[in-house]
């Protein structure tokens, strides 16, 4: 039903774009695509705290949930501008498709990679403003509709500020404490993918004030959990499983946990020279991996996920939280586990 | 009453941005600061309808207009990230603020300058966003908020694709033809500069139908005025009454009417190798303002302003338009037509 609702939202939009220019619409069709093929997580967080607590008007809650899948699409279109990245998951991206468009027609590259970046930046602003417009048009009575939209823009000013964190970090030589990477992380990504889309679920499904307070722990704890697993498959997962190499971390000298442990061990004295080392190679990589092992950061970070997911587990045995919620959110919290697998 | 609104906006943001970090807090006053000194040119126009049409309401006429405040913030710290710009008006902007500040800190300057685009697509986003808030925010009953919503998303639509030609322009070698510049000026500007306000205004005011839709063309000719007026001043102006060079449109080789124009004409054989020179002399410049008032692109460019001017007036003259409305808007015709002399 999500994608229902996005299908119509972009069939409508392509056709305002066509007098525009075919361009404008080009660009309305990647825009898109770059919403289809993900996992549909945050809409799935909704539904999943709105049904495990009664809710029946799907549309509705396809209406947020696709208001939370723009949001993301928004995010991560400008998280690649941020970042001057041109392919995600080894398909070109926004900026990547109209670069290798404007190669195609004879640009040079530099200019070709601007025209990349402005089409992405115009594309981010397009979703993000109608995040707000479809979480807006839920059809909802006035005043839950207003809750939505200020948990919307909780969720956006959250991950404002940790995207900022991101960028000092990034420019920053020291590597950042561990709490401080967790609060980025839970800022950047947690709290618009996991906490705020649950309690929009249970805002919707008219629940009680306790319970949206629940829900907005459950999804920190899950949330930074999730977080931190993908900093670890991003070092030490099978890329055949996550899609990711193991090795572009390393080599970016990504700020994780991990890192931030292993620093404070012995072992750094030898680690810190692979650690953003942009030609690593896969034997260096190995000798990383093997003493991130040796100091204890794998241990370390995979605590730390048990710890999130134990206290998660808590809330949800919490006895306001009503039994179908907690079916419907045990399976999350497992997935989160099993993916360290 | 608009400042008002966006310093209580910008207080509640600040103190709200304050746990998240001192960098974001500080970027919320950057922002702040970005929609300071302006001419508020926007709120104005949605004052102008909204009065000239019998509003009293004032407060939610100023919500309305710093909502177009913000989302003129927005799409210009976006067009700066585009162009990569670090100055506005002779002072740093976002990304030229961030960047000093990263630089005298001791980074390099590419990475000081990513810092300074990366804080501003945040900020830029940051604002968009909230334009959003605010008109959805501005207290007026349902059916009249989302119609007054739909103004917004129409103006953000039609600059988002004139943004997205203004690029394809910028990186083809041929220069447009003169109603392909004017469809992109009246897309990127004009219609969220006066289209959308005025007509915002109208709708708060209760307007009819047919009067909102005047007020729509009125604001269309006037807006595209406007910009062939700003592009006219930027090669012939007085950099003492503009505040902008009159060489930098020149050295950019920006496609405006007076270029597309000249190109038909035969004094482009020599003036093509001074549009677009990046170390264009005064002397060079001179000549080139020179051989645009011989080949008549002035004149043309004047007579277009003139048309525009008269089609605004003719259509304020029309029997539906009020009186008090025509007596609003006469003296935003003449500004225009003022700024020429």
């Amino acid at each position: 039903m999500v994608d229902a609702v996005l299908e119509r939202f972009f069939s409508l939009a392509k056709k305002r774009a066509e007098p525009l220019g075919e361009h404008y619409q080009h660009l309305w069709g990647l825009l898109e695509r770059n919403t289809q093929g993900g996992k549909r997580f945050r809409p799935r967080m909704v539904m999943a705290a709105y049904s495990g607590l009664g809710g029946t008007d799907l549309e509705a809650a396809a209406y947020v949930g696709a208001s939370f899948e723009l949001l993301h699409t928004a995010l991560i279109v400008h998280d690649d501008v941020i970042d001057r990245d041109f392919v995600r998951r080894g398909i070109p991206n926004i900026s990547g498709t109209y670069r290798d468009h404007a190669v195609d027609r004879g640009a040079s590259v530099e200019i070709a990679e601007h025209r990349g970046v402005s089409a992405a930046v115009i594309a981010g602003d397009l979703a993000l403003f109608n995040s707000y417009r479809l979480m807006e048009r839920s059809g909802v009575a006035a005043a839950m509709r207003d809750r939505l939209l200020e948990v919307l823009d909780e969720a956006m000013f959250a991950s404002a500020a940790g995207e900022l964190i991101d960028v000092d970090f990034s420019i920053d030589p020291h590597t950042p404490v561990v709490e401080d990477i967790l609060q980025m992380e839970r800022l950047k990504t947690a709290v618009y993918s996991f906490e705020a889309p649950l309690q929009a679920g249970a805002i919707l499904a008219g629940a009680s004030e306790q319970i949206v307070a629940t829900l907005g722990d459950f999804g920190r704890e899950i949330g930074i959990a999730y977080q931190i697993v993908d900093d670890v498959l991003g070092v030490f997962g099978e890329e055949s499983f996550t899609g990711k190499t193991t090795i572009g971390d390393l080599r970016e000298g990504k700020r994780t946990v991990l890192i931030s442990f292993a620093r404070a061990t012995p072992q750094w004295e030898e680690l810190r020279h692979l650690i953003g080392k942009h030609d690593l190679t896969e034997a260096e990589a190995q000798t990383a991996r093997d003493m991130l092992e040796e100091c204890g950061a794998r241990t370390f970070a995979d605590d730390l996920v048990r710890g999130c997911a134990q206290r998660a587990l808590d809330l949800l045995a919490e006895p306001h939280m009503p039994e179908a919620l907690r079916a419907e959110l045990h399976p999350v919290a497992a997935t989160v586990l099993e993916r360290m697998r």
